[in-house]
């Protein structure tokens, strides 16, 4: 059966590892990062700039109403995320027609609710987080327990606030998504196998 | 591999079907109705009182401490709750260790904690839940749609609560769990392979 996985995920969870194994198991595309660089290159803006828009909800400004008319108040920022948005929904929207894929991230389960895809959400408890992010830290990393356990906090609070921002939708919310998977105590290699099965 | 596997689930999800046919796929013990009856045979009550009690969280007596000493006020129904509780618990833990089983409810992924059941929650619409309660409603059934709304809430909320009363857990709480499925766009045949693999 052809199919569209979409997979949204709590920072240090694994939801990106599953993802990659899920989209090698059913030989389809795997889209991530991908979807910053394409954003990227349509928008002239550097890609850790576009990976900073869509990590953060932006503070939006009112329009000011005069009689009946609305006077937008010209904001560059807001314009240029506004663009960032614009272009993600579409270059999604190509991803998924082109072919079967799996997407992480990126209010993906949203942005392709028409098509139905298989919407997973990717959680764990705090303390599997933690040590998964320790052992997957990139040599040098310097981060204090303290400092680690805030980071982990706030890149969640962050695509929380993102998603609400999009979507209108709480993130994380079980009725937003088909099957919710936690990585504390199943191996991610079962939990692949029987995602895979759902799929088929 | 050996497993056991608890289902917790919202009235009308199809979490019972999902227990049955898991546990035929496996070809494992499946038991739901079978407790009720072992408790209602070791405690010499009526299974439908049995039922009762299991479906409800008592309202506990707070003992009357006097000085240092307790003095529980004594009250035939709590005692009787109390032993139904026991034998629940005492019988779900024989059935674990006879042999490998699927366990629909009560509080059984709480009661075998130490021996790391895989937890499944199935879960789905508000609206999903009421079209299925009324395809498998038994004929002659006529409650209103008004009434059938509110019963589904009412069964859940009285789970709820006595999953409360019995764990000190939040009923439905995804850490909990270590799959959550939601059965409004899934079909069950599907979630069933995907459940067998991660059990394989």
């Amino acid at each position: 059966m052809g199919r569209i996985i979409t997979i949204g995920r709590e920072f240090g969870s694994g939801g990106r590892e599953i993802g990659t194994r899920l989209a090698e198991a059913l030989k389809i595309a795997y889209y991530d990062s991908e979807i910053v660089t394409k954003i990227a290159q349509k928008t002239d803006l550097a890609e850790e700039y576009v990976h900073q828009i869509l990590e953060r909800s932006p503070v939006t400004f009112l329009p000011i109403t005069i009689g009946q008319t609305f006077y937008p108040m010209s904001d560059p920022q807001l314009e240029q995320s506004n663009s960032v948005y614009y272009e993600q929904h579409n270059i999604i929207r190509e991803m998924a027609e082109k072919s079967d894929c799996v997407i992480v991230g990126r209010c993906a389960d949203y942005i392709l609710r028409d098509k139905h895809p298989l919407r997973v959400f990717v959680y764990a408890s705090s303390e599997f987080k933690f040590k998964r992010c320790r052992e997957k830290a990139p040599e040098g990393e310097s981060m204090s327990d303290r400092e680690l356990r805030r980071h982990i906090k706030a890149v969640d609070r962050e695509r929380a606030q993102y998603y609400q921002f999009i979507t209108g939708q709480k993130w994380g919310n079980p009725l937003n998504y088909d099957v919710c998977i936690n990585t504390t105590e199943s191996p991610i290699k079962e939990i692949v196998a029987g995602l895979v099965k759902m799929c088929e």
